[in-house]
């Protein structure tokens, strides 16, 4: 089959290799329907060094169970599933909790362990608790594109909001313009914000934004850009700021637009480790900190029938669909900000 | 009358300074009934430079009103009041929101607008809302020490329990013995956490400790005191973490042991600025930071019927009384933890 592997910074590369087996009796077997870059996956594609092997690619995807493990229960061969971008036994005591994430029998794709996902078949483990079946939906289904988005770019906005504890009457703002960043703006809409303050500077992307939910944009950054939202808050600052970025720069935005009490919630992944979070940024005005990878298992089976029935549509965030010959210009696309979030169709 | 000033670390002096008068129609002039050294008053006091003029000291205070301002409302001479360390309009979008350490007209005691309570008269701004009165307790009552831990210490183990949002079935760990840290064990009690794992080394401490609800005690620190939480909590860590001191190891104490999921909650001062918040410390296992100044005021006529019914009493974490001969000594006594927290009757 074909698989998408990054040998280092801006080489990706899609390569024949064996076809997944079932390893353990937990796992299963899917043939990938859709597949899609994901904004994270342009950090390695920044960063990685050369010269040290091959990292598999990928962790988003929905598809059609090939073949079930002897222990799974609850899927049955043929049904089209959406696989979480983290694999979960969904019975273990932080899954109870809601924190799908740090299961204690879970994991990530693209490991030595556990390979990526844009590749044309997967291998699932925890197979049980990790896909979640979409009955009635067939491979033409032109809401295909939106429950993509439920393997993580949705509810990973929709988790920041969810996080933040977004409700009506309240002032959100937004920092990142890419499809996170969106699906944050929609998923905050969806929880009744009263004003949503989108920071992005990309016009296009802007524009959906607008179309997803978005009350004002601000294209300004650093303290212009904090001058901006505190000025569109009657200089209070926003009870909720989502952070769909992940560098220092987004975070310090985001502890000065933050009000006093109110909720910084994170979901870009952090490419740093220490950061201010003392009287001067965080702890003086009562400001909470949270977030960090979406238990999107927790959230999916509440979005799905939001999907079927039209009353949200996240799949708007792709603008580009490629197949497996086109992965690697996917990922430049998105690289260059020519693409916000590129398909992988078989 | 008589008032505290530091002139430098460790050089503390009771000295004699005009009495306070009204400066703003919204003031209040109060006779100090007791007062009291907060360990928050240890930072300067290890380091305040010498020869940059004295600092005026004290925020904790319940008095009597001697005089009122012109638009002062709801308050009489003769009330006795507490004042909570901050003081808040308690009518502005902030205070609204509960978040009176923000208010727009607030502040604190011991700048250069307006003198540290620990005196035996005070000025009082934004009086209506910042003095809060006691019907029916005179002078001589024994309710004076619980009542004085609602200008700050109690309620500030409070806020840090609040939240976090303590609640039944939840594990606590509580870092830090003073009275901070004793004051969070209590009020995590009252909120009914499951287990409460105090992290202290003071025997005479952790011992009110354990009277005040703590399940478990562990002396130890650092990569020890987290393996060791680790043990008493099954491996999964604590839900909510209270972190009672402000200084950097005690913040690492905290994202060691809170769990996925769970929440940090800082009410020490913090004696740093920037700290590990990325996906080693909190991002990865979902991990929330919250805390800051209490905002006492949105407790204390919560916690004012607590006190005088007997439910709770949190004046026990006094073990030492001084006049205003006395204040220099209490200082090092509790320095030299001899004391754990001092309270100043003239």
């Amino acid at each position: 089959m074909k698989a998408t592997f990054m040998y280092g910074a801006g080489d990706v590369r899609v390569e024949d290799v064996p076809d997944p087996v079932i390893q353990q009796p937990t796992d299963a077997i899917v043939r990938t329907v859709r597949a899609c870059i994901c904004g994270s996956d342009l950090h390695p594609y920044h960063s990685l060094p050369a010269g040290e092997g091959a990292k598999s690619m990928g962790h988003e995807l929905i598809g059609v169970v090939e073949e079930l493990g002897s222990e799974v229960t609850g899927l049955n061969k043929g049904d089209l599933v959406i696989a979480p971008f983290a694999f979960a036994d969904n019975t273990c005591v932080f899954c109870r909790e809601g924190v799908h994430t740090s299961c204690l029998h879970g994991g990530f794709y693209g490991t030595d362990e556990t390979a990526g996902l844009q590749a044309e078949y997967a291998r699932i483990p925890q197979a049980s608790g990790s896909l979640v079946p979409v009955p009635g939906v067939g491979e033409d289904s032109g809401l295909l594109a939106s429950l993509l988005t439920l393997s993580d770019v949705y509810l990973t906005g929709y988790h920041a909001a969810f996080q933040g504890r977004v409700e009506p009457g309240k002032s959100v703002t937004v920092i990142g313009d890419g499809a996170v960043g969106l699906s944050a703006v929609l998923a905050a809409r969806q929880m009744g914000a009263e004003q949503i303050i989108l920071m992005g500077r990309h016009r296009s992307r802007t524009d959906l934004g607008r179309e997803f939910g978005a009350s004002d944009v601000v294209a300004e950054r650093g303290e212009e850009g904090i001058a901006r939202v505190l000025e569109l808050t009657r200089g209070e600052g926003s009870h909720v700021v989502l952070e769909a970025v992940g560098h220092l720069p987004a975070y310090e935005q985001a502890y000065g637009v933050v009000r006093p009490g109110g909720v910084i919630s994170r979901v870009g992944v952090p490419q740093y480790e220490s950061a201010p979070i003392g009287f001067g940024s965080l702890f003086g005005k009562n400001a909470a900190l949270t977030g960090g990878p979406a238990p999107v298992r927790a959230y999916i089976k509440a979005a799905i029938p939001q999907v079927l029935s039209g009353e949200i549509d996240p799949g708007r965030v792709f603008d580009s669909t490629v197949g497996f010959d086109g992965v690697a210009d996917g990922y430049a696309a998105m690289d260059a900000r020519e693409a916000l979030k590129v398909m992988i169709a078989p």
